[in-house]
């Protein structure tokens, strides 16, 4: 791998960015956002989950939105399942890949799952049994570097959790920082014990900025060989126990960054920013992102010593 | 130097993040807070500017602060000067360490000194021969990673200025990130080169976060062996040019980062948060920062699935 090795980039926001949402996003505004990310051609992009609807009111209207998107072939589009019943739902929708999730915490799973991380592996064994065709298998471990209720959690048994899925047959696994608590240091070190176990083009690094450490930890991860990041447009996303703070990375502040830095994205960051900008009027709030507000680097600005001359 | 020496961090929020505010901030309420850096035991805290009162009125009170903050004989109280009689100002104050202040960019320094370099520095000139005792000389290069009206700067031109500085006798020499514009790659590259012409403890990197790369940057920085960095207590500050856009990287979630990393800082984390906690009533507006919402990793929460059995 070289230094300077493209990223792919995977838009979370539709899913991980509007699920803490409280102001309802009609259906027609959800299909027009996921539209704009086909048209930017991203890779993969997280639709919606099928979840219980009075856990998550926001994403009440999954199958709909599945139905009504637009479908570039070459482009992954995916659902997050936390179960069986879920996995169903999502197939019949019509979801190119089901993204599995459990957390590192086995109190995380019990609060957000509301049954045990033995319970959750063994409906994901359940799915990855049923018959599919070609709809690819994503395992997602949630609290990979810290649960907001145990704290730090044991490399181990994360990476235990790797080893599961991919006995399992996935297609793909993504540590994820779910609440924010990674640093650099951490990340080199269980990105670069994730490595042994699966390629570069397998593993997803999902980082949120709940401590303003999302990219600072993108490029410990990068340069520990990850390739392949979930990001949010506007920084969306959030977290329940931290009113205020900052939900998933940004995506238009990581691609940003690396083009900045020479590395490719496949992504036109001006397009992503006007995008971004259609999001506060919206949602009816500010949000995360940063480069939406002060801009490219090369949007130069007028002298003021000029101008007055 | 090893992987995980001790950094340097430097409190810059009464000047670099007070002097954008709208609101007037009392004198009190600046004695106050640089009163708890001293308190804290920031090595230096920058303190104030002594700069036209017209252009900077936020920071009008320049002298009467130094006057009445509490002074610890082994902190250095600094003053920013752009000029000759800046710096009569800063040294009749009573200021440990006058930061002098220039633009790689011409057309930077020309708006926001109304001068050009060759002025600036000719100034600093006349300062470094003024007899002033034991008190030290800061050069710093604004726009170093790039300007808002030029663009990128050549790397030789600031290495340039670095030299020059050096030359006039200064004490240290700090690189600034002025709007945010450096990304880790340039960092890494622009740190290694000045610290063939200055030795770690003489260096010092001051980052903005207006495009959400300041911890990243910070991360480089450390990398390539830099060790010394200024920041402001609840990322204070901000871009003329980027409304919204937040300013300079956030001690707190600098603090953060390092202690996670386990990366000595000799600060107390939990006191930085409960004073950035006090910043939004005083200010009348959030702030940046995210540690001061999200809270450490070991403030853990309980669960929500303990509470309701």
């Amino acid at each position: 791998m070289s230094q300077y090795d493209p990223i792919i980039v995977q838009e979370v926001a539709p899913r991980d960015g509007l699920q803490i949402e409280r102001t309802w996003v009609p259906t027609e505004e959800k299909v027009r956002l996921i539209d704009a990310f086909t048209d930017l051609g991203f890779s993969r992009i997280e639709v919606t989950s099928f979840v219980s609807r009075k856990a998550v009111p926001a994403l009440r209207d999954a199958a709909e939105v599945f139905a009504r998107i637009k479908r570039d072939p070459r482009l992954i589009y995916v659902a997050l399942v936390p179960n069986a019943r879920g996995a169903d739902d999502a197939l019949a929708a019509g979801a190119d890949e089901l993204n599995l999730v459990m957390s590192a915490s086995q109190t995380h799973n019990l609060a957000n799952m509301r049954m045990t991380g033995e319970a959750s592996f063994a409906g994901f064994e359940a799915i990855a049994a049923k018959p599919r065709g070609k709809v690819l298998l994503n395992g997602s471990v949630a609290t990979s570097f810290g649960c907001p209720f145990e704290g730090a959690q044991p490399e181990e048994r994360v990476l235990d959790l790797v080893r599961k899925y991919l006995d399992l047959g996935v297609d793909g696994v993504s540590l994820a920082d779910t609440t924010g608590m990674a640093n650099p240091r951490q990340v080199r070190a269980l990105v670069d014990k994730a490595l042994k176990l699966v390629t570069p083009d397998r593993l997803t690094l999902h980082f949120h900025n709940t401590r303003g450490l999302g990219l600072a930890n993108v490029l410990a991860a990068y340069e520990a060989g990850a390739r392949r990041f979930d990001s949010a447009l506007g920084g969306l996303g959030g977290c329940p126990f931290a009113p205020g703070a900052t939900g998933n990375i940004c995506t238009e502040d990581l691609v940003n960054m690396c083009h900045e830095m020479g590395i490719d994205t496949g992504l036109d960051l001006e397009t992503l920013i006007k995008l971004s900008r259609t999001l506060p009027p919206l949602l009816g709030h500010d949000v995360a992102g940063q480069v939406m507000k002060a801009g490219r680097n090369c949007d130069l600005h007028a002298s003021p010593v000029a101008l007055a001359s």
